[in-house]
């Protein structure tokens, strides 16, 4: 259902409750550039009517997301501040093609497979060894990041025909593994 | 309370009312634009930690707002799509200075003089001999474009000092009267 080509393994969770902080702070980022990434798309395709509403509607949700985290932040004493983030999004969006249609297909698919791999990583931190309190928000959030992915999905069948669309995915997919199996620097809920 | 240097003169809202449908569509666009405004001061300033929450919450507001005008142009069976904007939000930002403090400043006192307009020009076209419908929505909305004013000032004096803050704004709500007054070719909500 989310289209992921790997699975994350074991090891990331314990590696993530380790560094709790970290992966906090990162995830209240991600969510506000989720948001961003969102509204992007908005501007940089006036004349693409159908995104218009639903990706307004997801940045509204991501960004309720983001100040959840902000309260967690704060109950946790964890200052909100700059983060070195994974490079995981930019070679992802390296992957984009620059000709039109396929430039708005792979934007959108790009995004689709990171909400999916976000979802993913929270169901590492909903069953991780972490407060019980966290596990369970981790829990709520999911099932929303993969609603999220599902409607980049769709949105990317109203640019090409459902069948490219998935192929293309499924191309995209074996590089995010491989992307993420290269790993970067520092724990991230990307990393 | 809005702090504006100047009255919108009452042919306004007549050829506002005269070219409805253009003024819908920038409308729409302004809100996308204001949420849009909004994520980039966070994405401008991750360590100004008093700015998260207030912006994340305007800009949901402002994209609720994008889908409420998206319904008004559906119904109404104008297209949503590119549109050449009045120049004055440019004009606006070109003001700000380059050094901080101060550019965090002037970037707050621009949205809000926007938000101030915006709310000055809703109340005429909320007074204006348009559908009631369209009145009432107009009615509906200026309360939280005063709000977004206020929290915009309110966020300025955090960054410098109220009087400090106080003066800087009338005097670029002057220059903001003379950009308005030299207006633009075009109808819009700023022109």
């Amino acid at each position: 259902m989310l289209n992921l080509a790997s699975d994350t393994p074991p090891d990331w969770a314990e590696r993530a409750s380790g560094a709790l902080d970290e992966i906090l702070l990162d995830h209240a980022h991600c969510e506000k550039k989720a948001a961003g990434g969102a509204l992007r798309l908005l501007f940089s395709y006036p004349n693409q009517v159908f995104l218009q509403r639903p990706l307004a509607e997801l940045a509204q949700e991501e960004l309720t997301h983001f100040q959840q985290l902000l309260d967690i932040l704060d109950v946790r004493g964890i200052p909100f501040e700059r983060q070195k983030p994974s490079p995981y999004a930019g070679r992802l969006h390296a992957l984009v093609e620059p000709k039109e249609p396929r430039r708005l297909t792979d934007l959108l698919l790009v995004c689709a497979l990171i909400e999916a791999r976000s979802c993913e990583r929270m169901k590492c931190l909903a069953e991780a060894p972490i407060d019980p309190e966290l596990q369970s928000f981790y829990k709520d959030l999911l099932a929303s990041e993969a609603r999220h992915h599902q409607v980049y999905v769709e949105l990317a069948c109203q640019v090409e025909a459902p069948e490219v669309v998935r192929s293309r995915l499924q191309e995209l997919a074996e590089i995010e593994a491989r992307i993420l199996e290269e790993g970067g620097p520092d724990v991230r809920l990307h990393s």
